[in-house]
This record gives structure tokens, C-alpha cells and sequence, in this order.
């Protein structure tokens, strides 16, 4: 309950700016602040002109509205990129993480969000018209589902289902199971049920 | 072991940017780029226009080298404190620490470091010669230390005390002693043991 008095307003304003972001409370702002104050003024420059580009300046791709130096993001331009699967995914970590992995080749859709009435998020307020439209415009062969498994992801899921449903297009959901390096015992039932229904030939996985 | 691929070089640079501070890692650090995305242009721009200007405006007072916006802080150019009183302190956050308790009405003089012999920082590194030529040339009557009890405050402070003790101050350190609410049992011999050698006379502190 301290009454911050700050010896100069141009540090107030800088740690009122810091403490709006997420998980920084007013006293990490100021030791952040006092940071900067320490640094070359070259560092804090870069720093602060680095954000300003970056939201004046950034575009989102006009394909997949994965976030973009270009118009279209160099993961749709790419020739070697398999353009008939799309993974659909809610936000641009997502698509970072499905790219760390190295294991999809194919395209992205970025939804921006996921169907939350909760949270007043409909279908129209995510790109999923966007979706169904590239579907339908291109020959897609697969839409693999790559939304996370809480009760938003998965009403997400069957909306887009039921809008694809009627398309010649194989829809695809990433597989749960236990996690790699887990011990058994300490997985959840549900994740160790769904090993359990979805297991998977041994053979296919060491090879012939 | 994460190969990053960003999909932008303006995330990019500024997730860089934002993981050059300290506790930031790089995790946090996109966390808070995808945010500052999702705000409206004009947040963005007043974030980092505050940090630009903060670095480039922000000025030392020439008394006491606290932080400020004018060539004399506010704390030094107050008609209404005590002028003859100087604590010493080690940066601005321990000036804010003392001025949020309402019970100094001195003014101040921020060393903007301490010895540390460890860390190649010398008496001449910090504001020390300043203040020996402050207490000289106006009427001090005492100095307060405000120091951590470390190993290089406790070197700062006797490396002031030796600076001025020919000269006509009286120098004073803040007391130590158990927190005001904690439990005796859980409070280090150190600090009990100094609380017990500093005992106050009862009558003093309830009033006569």
C-alpha cells in the first residue's frame, strides 16, 4: 500500500508503461527501468525504436495470418512446403512450436483465438471463414487440428468439423498420449486412455 | 536446445531486445512481444517512446545525483527539508525505500554504487569525493549511512567514516535490529544479537 513517489516523472512514466505488461508488477518495473537508465543510450534506443517498428511496421500474412516481415509469410511462399495440408493453429507460438519440431512440411492457419463464449469469442471473430474458404479455393487434401485439448480447443474443433464436413478434405487432430520421458504412473487416465485406444503398430515405429 | 525460427525479423529483434533484460528469458521475453502485438498502435508507440525519452532526458541531480528531470531534484531544491542532514545511499530504489517511509526529512546522496573490490569498483567510481566536498563546503551537522550490510557496504561506509572524521559531522548508521512482526525464533544470532546490544530504553518508544 506505498504511495510510490518517484524522483522524476520521465521514470514514472517508463515504469507505469512496463508494469501494464503482463506479470510485471510495479517493483519489477522499476528494477527494469533502473536497468535501462544504466545502459548506453544507443541500447535503450534500439530497445524502444525496436518495439515501435515492430507494431507499426509488422503485417500479418494475408494466407495464413501468421504474423509476417512480407505479405505473404516466407512459410506460404515457400516452394518446398507441402500446400495441400494446412494445420490449423490458434496463435503464432503454436506455429513456432509445430516448426521446432521439424516434423510438418505442410502450411498453417492461424486462427487468432479460439470460440470462447466465455470470453465473448465467437467464430466470426477468429479466421475461420478464412479457412474454409482457402479449403475450398485450393486443393487441400488434409486439415490437421492442432488446437489445445481444453473444452475451448476442442468446441473450436468440431466447429470447423462440422464446416468441413461436406468437403472432399481428410481432417486430422494431433494424437494425445503419454508424453515422451513420462512414467507411466504419474500420467493422467484420460491422456493414458487415449494411449491406450489410439496405440500404434510397434513395428511401424522401428521400422521393417 | 530450441533453434528459434521466428516468423518475422521485427518479432525477432524485438524478443532479442526484450531478453537483454535481466530475469527475461526468451520464453517471457515472446510472451511479451505477442502481447504488445495485440495492443492498439498508440500503446506500443507511448511504451517505447517512454523508454527513449526516459534514457535521453532523464537527469542527474548535481547535488545529491539522484534521478531527475531538472538540473536540481526536487528532494535538494525543497525549501521545507532539513539541508544540514545528509543520508548517504546506494541508488535511487534505497531513496525511494527511505522517502516511503515518511521519517526522513533530510536530503540525500545516492553513490550510484558501492566498493567492491570484487566488481573493480573503487571509492572513485562512485559519488564519494562529492560528498566529502559537500559536507565540507555547506553546514552538515550529520550524515546518516544508509548502506546494506554486506561486505562492501560495510567497506563503504568505514571508507566514508575515515573521509570525515576530522571534520565536524556527526555520523550515524540506520539501526539493525528484528523486523517489526517477526518471530524471534526465526531471526538470525547476527541480527538478534545486534538488537540486543542496541536496546532502546521501553519508555521511549511508548512515550512518556
Amino acid at each position: 500500500m506505498n504511495i510510490e513517489k518517484y524522483p522524476s516523472k520521465l521514470l514514472e512514466n517508463a515504469v507505469n508503461e512496463f508494469s501494464k505488461l503482463p506479470g510485471i508488477g510495479r517493483k519489477s518495473a522499476l528494477r527494469l527501468v533502473l536497468h535501462l537508465l544504466r545502459q548506453e543510450k544507443e541500447v535503450v534506443n534500439a530497445f524502444g525504436t525496436s518495439l515501435i517498428q515492430l507494431r507499426n511496421e509488422i503485417k500479418h500474412c494475408k494466407v495464413c495470418y501468421n504474423v509476417s516481415d512480407t505479405e505473404v509469410c516466407h512459410i506460404c511462399s515457400s516452394p518446398s512446403r507441402e500446400n495441400s495440408v494446412i494445420c490449423v493453429v490458434e496463435n503464432i507460438r503454436d506455429v513456432m512450436a509445430i516448426e521446432n519440431t521439424l516434423q510438418f512440411n505442410g502450411l498453417f492457419h492461424v486462427l487468432g483465438g479460439i470460440i470462447s463464449p466465455m470470453d465473448g469469442i465467437g467464430p466470426s471473430d477468429i479466421e475461420i471463414d478464412s479457412l474454409i474458404k482457402r479449403v475450398k479455393q485450393h486443393e487441400i487434401v488434409e486439415v490437421v487440428l492442432a488446437l489445445s485439448t481444453t473444452m475451448e480447443g476442442d468446441t473450436t474443433n468440431f466447429y470447423i468439423f462440422k464446416k468441413l464436413k461436406g468437403l472432399d478434405v481428410k481432417i486430422t487432430t494431433l494424437s494425445r498420449g503419454v508424453s515422451i520421458g513420462d512414467e507411466l504412473e504419474y500420467t493422467d487416465e484420460l491422456t493414458l486412455g487415449r494411449s491406450l485406444i489410439n496405440r500404434v503398430n510397434y513395428e511401424s515405429l522401428v521400422g521393417k
